[in-house]
């Protein structure tokens, strides 16, 4: 498939601000692709940054045919600029569109559009300390009909936004609560998709963690709140003693990129990382016994976040008192560094763009 | 609040094909009023219908806060129209929004709003048999914002497409398949909601009934897949000897507007009808005993569906071979009845517009 490039010409140079926030403001250009059930995915193309417009009946706006992804663009000390593993995003996307019955794209095409479309907006990738790009694929359904079926068409766009550092203040730690009253998902659900519907049903949660003094919520199992599975929007891991323990993916838990990458570098640096289902009562037994060293979420927003704090119901664990613990450091500035070019990229995780 | 309504002058006369076809033609106005927090719901205006312009950041596209609801407005044998307790939908999306953290509305002045908005397209309102208007009320979150938070700022619309008959080849039993591969909701998640992501989660299963020669899809709960919750996008009864019963609410299933209607209708003629856990080896067991008598879903787009097979795994009940059951029969002509002026309102369920 071609890719049709529509520059704009801007009169004056893309000024950042020194504080970014997260979100707000958009690059001079966006990617847009069609699809309908003739002619497959097709008029990709890149152009100004521009309003949607679409039929009120579009089936996005009702049933939830809606999907994304997330990740960063990041300047290296060169000037140039890496993609942190594009593929997986692009890859895990088709994932989610098979399960919401939404049309699969090729996975190498999409990589070469979001260069281009990174190399156009290249004065958009922020310069200073811990600012990136942060990228955002979404497919939506297109069709004009109000009958719940999936819909024939679709777009899929990609938007970008320059964002500031997750935590400003630094990795401190964040204080945590188990939701009692809310479920994020359930096995043979959605919950191992990127769509929106997870997102929506979730913010509840989020909002009585915070009116309680927490910065985020966590997960248990639907069946027997009983389980560990995310915490926000982010992965879940516990180090204990002799063994660093995230849930398994098992159709509830997204299969988060920043997950498996840490799951890399910690294997490598030599500790055991076990997938398995983790009790939230085993977090307590182990902190009463004082083998639970630390535990953080992982995600593409803010890489690493360590707890400091969990609540669940009458119990409270205190860990990483005041300052983020060992391995979320350590593993903060492992994988920020091979993703800003500080840190010898052995993986082969970057895609740079000269 | 003011109601502005900018009225579509229109050339020629609405002119409706005898075949309507679900969904696809929308009429001349629509209902539009925005949400932030400063100014509350304003804006509320009656205009053409037209494209929506969003920001491609628009957070409906991206984390699912959307919600929906259904209703119909019927022609009256003296040319009136008539809807169906449009209070009931406002107040369950009212329900929905609360759960969804999106800003709840005035029941009245929305019943009032539509009202008006039928009355302008009242031409669009079809005059055969068994036709009807189905409107769409739908709220969607429109800050342009790619962080998981609740929007700040909301657009609430209401759009409406002239629709045939649901069954044009009359009330038929049709064959549904237990759903085995997947779940449409959890209790502490948001089955009770109209929202978007409920429905893309479900198309699945739906194709895969589709494909098996079934036409809906039976859902279980999701803890112990062993309780029946809904079929398709409709409430579930079943009529044994002695008792009909309907899946009990409880977080998981939808508070059906027909499915409300058909308790009042049932009970008033005498049936004993029962909202409880409804396990579905009970109906295996009372049709192996005889005392299965039929089984059918409750909807505003079919109102009553006669359910004649149903399959579970190697198992498969046959009833009402051939032809709709007399109960299913009976509550149809019944509550359509009311719906379209043939039948005494008893239960004052109809909201005229002159």
């Amino acid at each position: 498939m071609q890719l049709n490039i529509q520059k704009v010409e801007r009169d004056a140079k893309v000024e950042l601000p020194k504080d970014l926030v997260f979100g707000t403001m958009f690059t001079d250009h966006m990617f847009e692709m069609d699809y309908n059930p003739e002619k497959g995915w097709h008029n990709a193309t890149i152009k100004k940054y521009e309003d949607l417009k679409l039929n009120p009946a579009a089936m996005v706006f009702h049933y939830g045919q809606e999907i994304f992804e997330g990740l960063k663009a990041y300047r290296q000390p060169n000037g140039k600029i890496g993609l942190f593993r594009p593929e997986k995003n692009f890859e895990r996307m088709n994932v989610s569109a098979k399960r919401l019955c939404m049309p699969e794209f090729d996975v190498d095409f999409m990589v070469e559009a979001l260069r281009k479309l990174v190399e156009l907006d290249r004065d958009w990738v922020p310069q200073y300390e811990g600012q990136s790009l942060y990228i955002r694929p979404f497919m939506i359904a297109t069709d004009p009909y109000v009958g719940v079926r999936a819909s024939y068409t679709y777009k899929l766009l990609i938007i970008c936004t320059p964002v500031g550092l997750y935590y400003p203040e630094g990795l401190k730690p964040v204080p945590i609560m188990v939701s009692e009253d809310y479920v994020r998902a359930v096995k043979k659900g959605v919950g191992f998709t990127k769509c929106g519907g997870n997102y929506a049903g979730g913010m509840i949660a989020q909002q009585q963690a915070k009116d309680a003094g927490y910065t985020q919520v966590l997960w248990l199992d639907a069946k027997e709140q009983k389980y560990v599975e995310e915490v926000g929007t982010m992965n879940f891991f516990a180090a204990f003693e002799n063994e660093i323990v995230t849930p398994e993916l098992g159709g509830s838990i997204l299969a988060g990129v920043t997950r498996m990458s840490a799951i890399d570098v910690l294997r490598d640096w030599g500790y055991k990382v076990t997938e398995r289902s983790l009790e939230i009562n085993e977090l307590y037994d182990a902190d009463g016994k004082g083998t639970l060293k630390e535990m953080f979420g992982t995600g593409t927003a803010a890489t690493i976040s360590c707890v400091g704090k969990l609540q669940f119901g009458e119990k409270i664990i205190e860990v990483s008192k005041g300052e983020a613990g060992e391995i979320s450091k350590r593993l903060y500035n492992e994988i920020t560094g091979i993703q800003f070019g500080k840190v010898e990229d052995k993986f082969g995780w970057m895609n740079i763009i000269d």
